[in-house]
C-alpha cells in the first residue's frame, strides 16, 4: 500500500468496525464541515516561481523556541488504543523521527509521560478544562514536568455537537479503553452505554460550559507552561487572544466534529492571521492530508499545519510502520512541493505564490 | 429510528402512497424552488466565539407578546388527518409540551377550537381570503374567539401553482378527508376529480385572485386580532405592509409550492429584514431542518422559524409521539448549537457569527 | 402524456431514430451551447409582489404591429415532414388558435405560402442569404405576397457549425425530403450523402459566408417587408443593426447548433436590450420550456420569446394534437405564473421581479 | 473513428496498457491540476459577432519570424516510440504538412536531427538543463545546426512531481526505450527499476535543480539560437524573462505533471501576457483539445497554442494518419469557428469575442 491519504482511508475502513471508522471520520451533524474544511482547500491553487535554485531546500521552522524540520504537528486525538496496542507511541515516535511536533490528547491511552519519554522535543500538551480544577491543575503540573512545552487549551468543546453517526451506528467504546492520564481521578473511563452518547455524556459531566477568559487568566497564572487555545476561528477572538498574553492559536473545528455547517479552518485562517499580526504561531488544524495543502495554508500564514485522520487511518490499516511512511512521505512531498514551487525556505511561501478563485470565495457580512 | 429530518422523510416515503408522498414533498413545475429553499443555506457558514461562558443558555423569545421557549413554530399545512386520525393536534399538542407556536391551518382537518384547545398560548390561525367574504368574516371571528393571536393572512396564492407533480400522479385527495374549519359553508370539501388539479379547482373557485391592499384594511378593520402577513419576499411589499399597520410577516414561498425558481426565503430574507426594520417579527418559512439552519437564520435577522414537512413526515412516519421526538430534538440540538457558537442568548446571533460565500450569493438587478 | 417539454422530450427520443434525435436535439460540438442555453436561466430567481389585484391578466403584446395574445413565437426549424405528414402546418395551426406568433423557416418541408394560410396573422419569414441572389429576392417577393410581416434574415450561419453529432450517427436525412420553397431552384434537396454532412455541404455550397450589413442594406432597399435580424449576441452588432434600420432582432445561436462554448442567449440579452435602448422589438430564442423561462426573459428586457425544440419533440411525440396542447399549456402557465408573480401585465414584469445570482454572473473583458 | 480528442483518449485507453495510458493521461498527486487545465475554459464563452464578411479566412500568424498556417504547435512529448514505431516523426510529418509547428522533445525517441528531417520549418527544441553542462551545450548547437529556430527550456522541472499515479501502475518504460538524444552521453536510457520511479530517478539524477537567471545567461550567451522559456506561470517571472532578453514564452505546467493544486495555464495566461506587453510571443501549453478553445486562448492574448496528450493518443489509436486527421480536423474546425465568430483574421479574436463567468473567476492574493 502507498502511504497516500486516500489510500490509507480506504484501508482503514476495510479492517475497521463500522462504528469506529464513523467515529474517527464523521462529524457533527450531516458531515458538512468535515466536507468543507477539506473542500476550502479547493479555493486555491498554486503558482510557481522559475529558476530560483532549489537544488536545498530547508523545511525548518519553529515553534515556541523548539525546532521542527517540517511545520507539521500530529493532532491532539484520544485513545489510539482502539487502533493498535502501541497507541500514541506510534506518532510520536514518527514524529520524532521526523522532527516534526505532537500535540498530546488528555484522552491519549498511553499517559502523557510515556508520549513525552518516545516523542519528540516538541511537544504540547492538549487539555480540556474539567468541572474539577484539580484535575486540570495536576496535569497542567504534570506536563510541565514531562517537559511538554505550552499546555493547548481546547476552547470548542462546551459540550459535545452533534454527533448523529455515533447514535447511527450506536458506537460504544470499547470498556477496556481509558483516559490513562486520568487514572488518578474518577473520571478516566467512559460511561457504559450503548445508545452512541458515551462520549457526549462524558464531556457533559466532565467538562466545563461555563469557562470564560477569566478561568482562563486563573489557568495562564498557575500555569508552568505558556497556553495556546485551540479551537479559535473568529478574528475578534484571536486578538482576544494575543491581548490576553496567549503564546499561540490553533485554526480548529475540532475536525468538524462540533458543529455542522461551521466554517472551514482554511477558510477562517486568513482572518485569524491578520488579527494576529504576527505575534504568535497560528497553526491550521483540519482538512490536511497532501503537501499542496501545506503549501496553501503556509502560503495563507499559517506557521504550520496538524495531521489527524490520515495518522489514525494509517495506524488503523498498518501500524505504527505505516504512520511512519506516511508522514515520511508527506515531508519528502513537502520538500518537493517547495522545489517545484521554486521556494527554498518555507518563508518563500507567501500569497504571491496563490491564486483564489472567485467562486469559492468568501465574504464576512 | 432517530428523529432527524432526513431519516423522517425516508421513512415517510416508504410507508406513504407515492402520489401522497408527492403532493407533501413535491413543489412547483419541476421542484427548483424547493431545492433552491434547501441550498439557500449552503450559502453560510457558522463562525463560533469562545469562551463565552454558555452554561446556562437561553432560547426564550416573544412573538406578538407570547413567549415562546423556543423561536420556532409550526407551519400552517392543511388535511394532517390523510396522515393520522389525530390530525393536526399532533403537533398543537408537541408545540404546547415543548413551548413552541403553531400557526394553524384554515384547511385543517381538525377544527380551529379544537387546535386551541390542544395547542400552544402561542397560536396563529392562517386565513385564506375566500371569494365569499361571509366565510372569511367567520373565521376571523372564531379565531378571535378561540384565543388566536394573530391572523397569518396568506398572500402567495391567488390561484394553485403549477402541481405538475400531482398531475403526474393524479392525486386524488381521499373524499372522506373535509376541510372542518368549513362545515358550516359549502366548499369544505375538494372536489371530486381524479386527475390530479382537485386542490387547483378548489383554490381557483373559492379564493379570491384580485386582492389588493385595500381589501387587506377590510379585514385589518373588521378583525379583532393583529394581521401577519404570509408569503411576503419582495421588501418593498414588506415595507408597505409595515406602514399598513401588518403586525408580522412570514417570509414565505409556500414551500416551494408556488412558482418554479422562485427565490428562496433565505434569500429574500436579509432584504426583508432591512426593509421592515425591526418594527415587527419577521418569521423565514422554508427549507428548516436542523438547529443550525434556525441559527443562520436567527442571525440573519430572523425572530423565529417555522418547521414544515419534516412534521407531516415525522406523523406519517411514527405519529404523535415521532412529531414529538423530532421537535424535541431540534430544540436539544439548538441549545447545543448556541453553547458551540458561544452565543447564550438568542440575540447574540447576529451576522457576526455568520460567514456568507461569495459564489452562492446574489446581486439584485 | 402531460404536455411538459421534459416529457416530450423524453417521449420524442423513444419514438425517434437515434440520428434524427440527435439531430433535433444535438449541438454544436460537444453540446456545450445548447446546456448554456438552459443553464443561464438558473442564473436567475423570481421574486413575487403580492396583493397586486390578478383576477384579470392579460398577456398581450404586439410584434412589429400585430397583435399577440402571448408572447410568445414558434421558432424557425426546418423540413417538420420527418416527424410528421402535416408538418410545419400543425405549429402553424396550434399559434392561429392561440394567438401566438410563427417565424417560418427557409428550409420548412411546406411552403411559405401554406404556412401562411393556414398560420396565424403574426408571422415572420425567416430567410437564408444564399449565393444565388435570385433565389433571395424571389422569396422575399412570395413571402410579402404571402402576408408575411417581416424577413428573418439569419446571421449566425456563414457556414454550418460543428455538428459532430451527426456525423456519429452518419445522420442522413430522407432522400423524400425537399425544402419545398426551393422547388423553382436548383437548390431544393439535400446531397445524398452518407457521413452525416449532408446539411453542412448544402450551406457550404448554397450560402454566402462573404455576406456584410452592405448586402443587407441591398436586401433592405429591395425587399418590401421589414427586415428583422436573427442571430445577434454582441452589443455592438444590436446597435449597428438599430442605426441600420432593422425592424427587430432574435437573440439567438441557432440552437446551440453553430458553436461550441458561444455565450447562451439569455446571457447575451441584458447587453443586446441596452443597446437596443427600446428601439426595436428584441426576441430571445433558446432554452425557453416553462412559463417561468419567458418570465425570466421578459424581465430582462425580451419583447417575446421563441420555443423550438419542444415544438419538435410535441409533433414527432404526438403529433399536432400533442404540439398544440404544449403551446396551450404554456400560454396557461404563463398567465398563472404572472398571477403568482402579481403582474398583472406583461409591462409589469421588470428587473425588480428578478433575483440574479452574483455566481451564475458573467462580466465581460 | 472521427478524429475528435474525446474519440481519440477513448481509444488510446482501450488499446494501451493501463500503466502507460496512466502515464500519458495521468498528473501530479490526484490530478487537480490536469482537470483544472481542462476546466478553465469553461470560464469563457465566445461572443460571436455577425455579417462581417468571412468569405476568405485567414489562420496565419508567425512564430520567431517562421510562418505557420495555424496558430499551432506540437507540445514537446518524449519517447513516443512506446506507442508506435514512428515516433515523433508522424506529429512531424502532420505539421509539416499542415504548417503547424513543433517543438522537439529532448526526451525523444527518434532524434533532433531526423525530426528536423521530416518537420516542419517552424521547430523549436525543447532542452532540459543538464546537471552536465557538457551535454547542454552538445544538444544546443545540434540544434542550430539542425536548423531548430528557438531553444525552449523547460523551467517547471526541478525535480519530477509527485507522479504518485506511476507509484500506483508500477509503471516500467520498456527497456529498449531510449532518449536517442543523449545517445552520445551516459544519460540516455531510463533506470530499470519496477516501482514506478524510473522516470524521476533519471530526473533527480541528470537534471540540475539549482538552475537560476544566472545560469539562463550563461546559456543565453552560450546559444546561437534564441532561447523560449517554457513552464513559466507568474507574471513577475514573466516580466523577468522579457527583460533578460528572452524571445518568447510557453505558459505551462508540464500538462497538470509536476504540481497537484497548481494555476491552470489558461487562468495564468491573462497576467503573463499584460506582463509580457506584446514584446515577445506567448504560447498557451495545457488542455487545448478543440477549437473554441483554441479561440479562448488567442483572445486573450495568446500567439499560439500547444497540443499535447491528443497527439499521443491519435497516434496509440490510430498511428501516423490519425495524427494527421486530428490535427487537419483540429485546423479545419478553427477556420469554421473563426468564420462563425466572424473573425475572419486571428487579430480580430480579442476580449471582445469573450464573455467570462464572475463565477469560474480568480483573483490574485
Amino acid at each position: 500500500m502507498l502511504p497516500y491519504a486516500e489510500d490509507l482511508e480506504r484501508a482503514a475502513v476495510e479492517v475497521l468496525d463500522e462504528a469506529v471508522a464513523g467515529f474517527i471520520s464523521g462529524g457533527a451533524g450531516q458531515g458538512r464541515t468535515v466536507e468543507a474544511n477539506r473542500a476550502a482547500f479547493d479555493r486555491y491553487r498554486l503558482r510557481p516561481r522559475v529558476l530560483a535554485d532549489v537544488g536545498e531546500v530547508s523545511l525548518t521552522t519553529s515553534m515556541l523556541e523548539e525546532p521542527l524540520d517540517a511545520p507539521i504537528m500530529i493532532a491532539p486525538m484520544g485513545t489510539h488504543e482502539v487502533l493498535h496496542p502501541e497507541g500514541e507511541l506510534a506518532s510520536a515516535n514518527a514524529a520524532r523521527a521526523l522532527g516534526l511536533g505532537v500535540i498530546a490528547s488528555t484522552a491519549s491511552s498511553r499517559t502523557l509521560e510515556e508520549i513525552a519519554e518516545y516523542g519528540p522535543r516538541a511537544r504540547w500538551f492538549q487539555l480540556y478544562v474539567f468541572r474539577e480544577r484539580a484535575v486540570v491543575a495536576d496535569l497542567a503540573e504534570r506536563a510541565a514536568a514531562a517537559g511538554y512545552n505550552a499546555l493547548c487549551i481546547t476552547v470548542d468543546t462546551p459540550v459535545l455537537g452533534d454527533r448523529r453517526i455515533d447514535r447511527r451506528t450506536r458506537f460504544t467504546p470499547d470498556p477496556s479503553i481509558r483516559w490513562r492520564n486520568l487514572d488518578r481521578s474518577a473520571a478516566s473511563a467512559l460511561p457504559q452505554v450503548d445508545d452512541g452518547t458515551a462520549v457526549a455524556r462524558f464531556i457533559g459531566e466532565q467538562l466545563d460550559p461555563s469557562l470564560t477568559w477569566e478561568h482562563l487568566r486563573w489557568l495562564q497564572e498557575r500555569s508552568p507552561l505558556p497556553i495556546v487555545l485551540k479551537g479559535v476561528l473568529h478574528p475578534e477572538d484571536a486578538a482576544r487572544a494575543v491581548d490576553a498574553g496567549i503564546a499561540g492559536l490553533v485554526v480548529s473545528n475540532h475536525g468538524g466534529r462540533q458543529l455542522d455547517r461551521c466554517v472551514a479552518t482554511l477558510e477562517a485562517l486568513p482572518d485569524v492571521v491578520d488579527a494576529v499580526g504576527g505575534e504568535v504561531p497560528v497553526v491550521l488544524d483540519g482538512g490536511v492530508r497532501d503537501a499542496p495543502d501545506i503549501a496553501i495554508a503556509l502560503a495563507l500564514g499559517a506557521t504550520a499545519v496538524t495531521v489527524g485522520r490520515p495518522v489514525l487511518w494509517a495506524l488503523a490499516a498498518g501500524g505504527p510502520a505505516l504512520v511512519h511512511a506516511y508522514l515520511a512521505e508527506l515531508v519528502r512531498d513537502l520538500r518537493r512541493t517547495l522545489q517545484v514551487l521554486g521556494c527554498p525556505r518555507l518563508r518563500d511561501l507567501d500569497r504571491g505564490v496563490l491564486v483564489a478563485s472567485r467562486a469559492g470565495g468568501d465574504t464576512y457580512c
